[in-house]
């Protein structure tokens, strides 16, 4: 009785979230301690304290109405004028309330804007690898998936062959910087050098192209800094969320930013606000949404993710197993000895590792290890990984 | 550069949410007080205490990994047996937690459950009136929308026309009781006659039909008991939102109920999962998710609607307005003098009274008028719905 689609969908479930479910299966078997889950990218530190101090502020000094009440759509005015403002702080750019759409997290945000934006058979160009969830999210609108083929060993983006995917049809461009799941950071240059692909591309073929910027590791960098996409641009949609920057992932919060120089930006900004309405989502959840406007300076520490990623490397570089070096988010992304990444899956399962086949993300041959864990995790699972390397050089 | 599906939905928004935005507008203008708005269904009475003790235990209690992380995309697993095992208790059904999928208020369930099993052309058949977003939803998913069309005077369902409407691509039946707009609450006798025709049409056409089953105003009657769908109906998933029973409209939390004896009960339910986590819901917002599993016999007081109503009624006689006998939900429903219902609501607006033209519930010549407003806004708009009664003899 389910739909065609979804009888797909369900047989090829996201590997992520199947292995997500298989930790939690093994870890009943094995115990937790024994499993060393790699699979998803649910923060392992807790939210700042500056989280629950806001939550209780919010739920005894606004009154209940406003507090769990209908808002716009976009979401509270006083909570979308902070983000700008914090915005403008930031990054020296010029957003107004006006700009800001409240989301249920980045991939609420996501959908709300290909909704506003897609007619069947648009084109949504993005870079591979990618997170593997934006193709789902382009074939809710019927719209069109061209991949940019990866580019190792750096998976910095291919200039040329990004340029040579943009057609006529081109309607947006998803970019996330820093990547998920190479953990790579695009640099000034290379934010300029999409840009101007984007523009030669709008007036050769006299159409509008959306950057749909995706950005929920934005804060997460390691000694490098992360430009913002959005000045580089001018047609740009910033999505963000705090499940990463505030350990918030099962909160679903977030924002869209428009660039007030975008294209139609009173014409998208309303289709937004449907698109929220009519998706279902009809706003963001009220409560959180008053509580991260009091956060907004307020981050989990990345030291934490950073030293995790050394801890890890160090184990990688012990088994002899290639990574890209990460500059940012809590991914390793590492090539799957042998080149088959779902048996090098099968195998590091075996050692009670799970890692997630990059085949889902668009990229052969690699696999993506999420280390948002606890060092114990990273520490314990040192023995498992020598195992899995001596296992493939069998 | 916003689609063209979404053009047309930019210009023909919401009429709901046109009036909410009109009436802050007008707020500005003529202050709070002398606007009386009645447009959106936004609970009046503040969540009760229970719901922010809730909160705060939470928040203290719960370590902050579990309260604001990842679970899986159908929700917590306690949150979800504590919910079925409190519905089993009101309704001696038997569910247990593979039954429930936590949803972003209402509308995300009925999202989720419309993209799990619409294919292209699927007929998705509805009352009149009904709540004019359900168009949206199933258009969302390219189902095709079949109308019942309205039974005035009494607005209960026109059980003849509705076992004609169902049909060999009949995919699911959409019903909402007590209902949104007219307030009419389905009793045992119409719930057992709709079962009665869905199961003739499976059997005529050797189909399984769906009874999706929207029930936000479940526990707003008055003095009438609405008796539970799903007993009636063995392929009946249950739509249920926190948002009136707990005044949390902008938390947006809700949760799917499927029956157990539903036809492919484990298809559906994972293919509900999946469709979560694809729309960009992910899972339904995590801290509420908590606090209303345990606030589930908790609820605002129900009164205090009936009370509303019936002051409404009262300035409904004086003026003259024809309206449906409300049994639940807290919506008037007035016919307009003269038939044509924009034009009544556009004269409703000259003295500052928000309506909402029935024309977008599919049901012309009438209007909407919700009553979770404060006693004093009924009270305060006496005078203003008699000079608007006294307009529509001149």
């Amino acid at each position: 009785m389910i739909s065609e689609k979804m009888r797909n969908m369900v047989k090829n479930s996201s590997a992520i979230r199947a292995m997500f479910e298989e930790g939690k299966r093994l870890a009943k078997i094995y115990g937790e301690q024994n499993v060393y889950d790699f699979s998803l990218g649910n923060p392992n530190l807790p939210a700042p304290k500056e989280v629950s101090d806001a939550l209780k502020e919010e739920i005894d000094g606004c009154d209940a109405l406003t507090l769990h009440g209908y808002m716009s759509n976009a979401g509270y005015d006083d909570v979308r004028e902070a983000i700008a403002q914090n915005l403008n702080k930031k990054y020296s750019t010029r957003y107004d309330k006006n700009c800001i759409v409240m989301s249920v997290g980045a991939a609420g945000g996501l959908n709300v804007f290909l909704k506003a934006v897609l007619d069947p058979g648009d084109e949504v160009v993005v870079i591979a690898p990618f997170f593997g969830e934006y193709a789902n999210y382009v074939a809710n609108y019927d719209g069109r998936l061209v991949v940019v083929k990866p580019n190792p060993p750096t998976f910095q983006p291919d200039i040329k062959a990004f340029g040579e995917a943009l057609t006529a049809k081109t309607k947006a461009v998803i970019i996330n910087t820093p990547n998920n799941p190479t953990g790579v950071v695009y640099d000034e240059k290379t934010l300029a050098a999409l840009a101007d692909e984007m523009r030669a591309a709008e007036k050769k073929f006299g159409t509008s192209i959306y950057l749909l910027s995706d950005e929920p590791y934005r804060e997460l960098v390691f000694g490098v800094k992360q430009p913002y996409p959005a000045l580089f641009y001018e047609n740009t949609v910033s999505g963000y969320s705090f499940s990463k920057s505030l350990s918030l992932a099962g909160e679903r919060i977030g924002y869209l930013a428009v660039n007030p120089e975008c294209a139609d930006f009173d014409d998208l900004t309303s289709a937004l606000g449907v698109a929220t309405r009519v998706l279902g989502f009809v706003n963001a959840p009220s409560l959180i949404q008053r509580a991260v406007a009091r956060c907004l300076d307020a981050s989990v520490d990345v030291k934490f993710y950073e030293k995790n990623g050394a801890a890890l490397k160090a184990i990688m570089d012990e088994c002899g197993f290639e990574y890209v070096e990460p500059q940012g988010a809590f991914y390793l992304f590492v090539k799957a000895p042998g080149g088959d990444d779902a048996a090098f899956c099968a195998k590091a399962k075996e050692h009670r590792l799970l890692l997630v086949p990059a085949s889902g993300f668009g990229c052969k041959g690699w696999v993506r290890i999420a280390y948002c864990v606890s060092p114990e995790t990273i520490r314990s699972s040192r023995e498992s990984f020598i195992r899995l390397a001596e296992d493939c050089r069998k």
